[in-house]
């Protein structure tokens, strides 16, 4: 990961802005730029400088792992340091008597908008940064790509373990207790969000954390897990069926298994994101299901589990190469049943490459 | 847990201000108030009416899990759906003219305020709501507590499997592993943060998660963990000794057990959260270590691993019955070693009970 010409892009960006500088808040965008991956950081970007704020818990993790930016260790939160450290040279001779600085208004809350803003000097202005992090975010590089598909893959392994595990009357929680310690030992250094094992009626939520509800003897069982690994999130779905499937159960699965497979066909550049979702959507309104699809198609993964670009309705932006994105239709019969089915895939030049390699087909267990 | 009550209280606070509602976006917030758990919510609470919005996946999970508000399922954001309800009202005869309408600074980002105002029938105007629900917080019910306790009890027994799984050569990341999944065979819905698992010279990382660095032969493991049970967190640390302990290895851990056991003795209503602060520093000044010790004494614990009130040097508020908060004060040498150890105490009528079960001698292994 080169740290330092991700800053410089992001100094380069900023030179054709009206700011003067930015400072950088949100942790997964100072992880992106800088390294560091401690809970409590700014990053303040220049055109010609970059220096990192921190407090007293992190003098050496941030040591260890900051690339590219002077240290700063202050005795308060780090966006105050931030501020009074600009205060400070402020003042200086020669400094700029007036200063635009960006905020990163996605992700400052408004409160600590206002804390900064009283931390500052008069002569220092607040605007609005673009979101350039995101952006640059948004195409994944070789080493990205790379450290994805280590998450993926061993994320992917822990299927294998769903599926000893899954039977009647087992608890939710058993389940994802056995797949996150698989997880554990397999190195992943957490769960990229929680555990989704979702059986009976509760397959028909579309975020059912696993509960300690006994999965039923006979049903769909929705099971959404991802990793961390290095910091990069994988993210799959797969939805099994406990017992004998009813022949409406099949048709239910199979329509979602054509339109998930319907979509990751249209994946390529020069594609819209929403012509992704149309294709998953329009293979589920001709099987009549249509209305039971109540979310997107999906979403960026990366030091994120959510991260742009977002495959949806009205989404205009073209596919790229390096982005990586899920692909993951679902219906969702409320108190009756529910079936998803997602893959992670990145976005080559002339098409895309599936990363998930776990098989889609109908297991009953 | 009496949702309906607590809303009422919010109400009460709502008509003693200056504004005819509150919108809360904060999930725990949310959570305390209305019982909701998934991730996409808003909840307008007004002087007479409390209304829930979210979204299309969860429709199911609200009809279940809301009480005392009457909910709204959007097509689109639930801060967006309820500025667009917000406004479909105030176009109705009867509706106030000038209406001031709270959001929660501390939580809405600068975007989502700009969206909200965007969204909202000009006779609205947005003004900041007071931290009414995190001060309700702070003060745990007889329900709260008892699902405190249970969730305390359950992170207390993991730390047997911790003493089994350390020892020389045996990987941070191993120790985490059985550890988070004996939390989950347990019925723990999730961990209440990242473990930590800090070994050798890692110690000394007050937030060292768990790495695939192999546990040297000697020196301390600080292992600092949580879990979540009933939506409610535990928090508890235990500094382990991998080896025979050097004369200044135990120095350290008797001086960081000797402020840990001074400031839980300060504790009862009417002393301020900095005495208790104090009285854990003013005990490692003594012993020469008070420059090691760089955070604070401790945080409130509930629907959050970190909430109100802060046990740190300036805060003035006074202890109160039904208070929990960690007492965990620490020492860390850069590069040498660090030493943490940390219960959960609830302020009592008068003193305190320690939560944590678990002893705090000195354990090599």
């Amino acid at each position: 990961m080169n740290h330092k010409l991700r800053q410089q892009k992001l100094q380069r960006e900023l030179e054709q802005s009206r700011l003067n500088a930015v400072l950088i808040t949100s942790l997964p965008n100072i992880r992106y730029l800088c390294g560091f991956t401690g809970s409590a950081a700014a990053l303040l970007v220049s055109k010609s400088q970059s220096i990192f704020f921190t407090d007293g818990r992190y003098i050496t993790q941030a040591q260890t792992e900051v690339h590219g930016s002077r240290i700063v260790v202050g005795r308060k939160a780090p966006l105050i340091s931030a501020a009074e450290w600009f205060r400070g040279k402020a003042k200086c001779p020669g400094a700029p008597g007036k200063f635009t600085l960006g905020i990163e208004a996605e992700h400052l809350t408004v409160v600590d908008r206002q804390r900064l803003a009283r931390s500052l000097a008069l002569s220092v202005r607040l605007g609005v940064a673009s979101p350039w992090v995101e952006k640059a975010r948004i195409l994944k590089d070789a080493d990205e790509i790379k450290s994805i598909r280590a998450a993926v893959l061993l994320g992917a392994g822990l299927f294998e373990v769903v599926l000893k595990t899954i039977g009647p009357g087992v608890r939710e929680t058993e389940v994802a207790a056995e797949l996150e310690y698989a997880a554990r030992r397999a190195g992943a250094e957490s769960m990229s969000f929680e555990t989704i094992i979702a059986s009976g009626p509760r397959s028909a939520l579309p975020h059912g954390r696993a509960s300690t509800a006994p999965i039923p003897s006979r049903g769909f069982v929705v099971c959404d897990f991802g990793v961390i690994l290095a910091g990069y999130c994988s993210d799959m779905t797969r939805t099994v069926h406990v017992g004998r499937p009813t022949v409406e159960a099949r048709r239910t699965y199979e329509a979602v298994r054509e339109a998930q497979q319907a979509a990751v066909a249209t994946v390529k550049p020069g594609v819209s994101l929403s012509e992704v979702d149309g294709a998953a959507r329009n293979v589920l309104k001709r099987h009549g299901l249509g209305r039971y699809f109540t979310h997107s198609t999906g979403h960026g993964v990366g030091l994120e589990i959510h991260e742009a670009p977002r495959v949806a309705k009205g989404q205009n932006e073209l596919l790229q190469p390096g982005m990586v994105i899920t692909i993951e239709p679902g219906v969702y019969i409320p108190g009756k049943c529910g079936v998803r089915i997602e893959d992670m895939v990145v976005v080559t030049d002339r098409g895309c490459e599936i990363l998930t390699p776990t098989g889609k087909e109908m297991i009953a267990v």
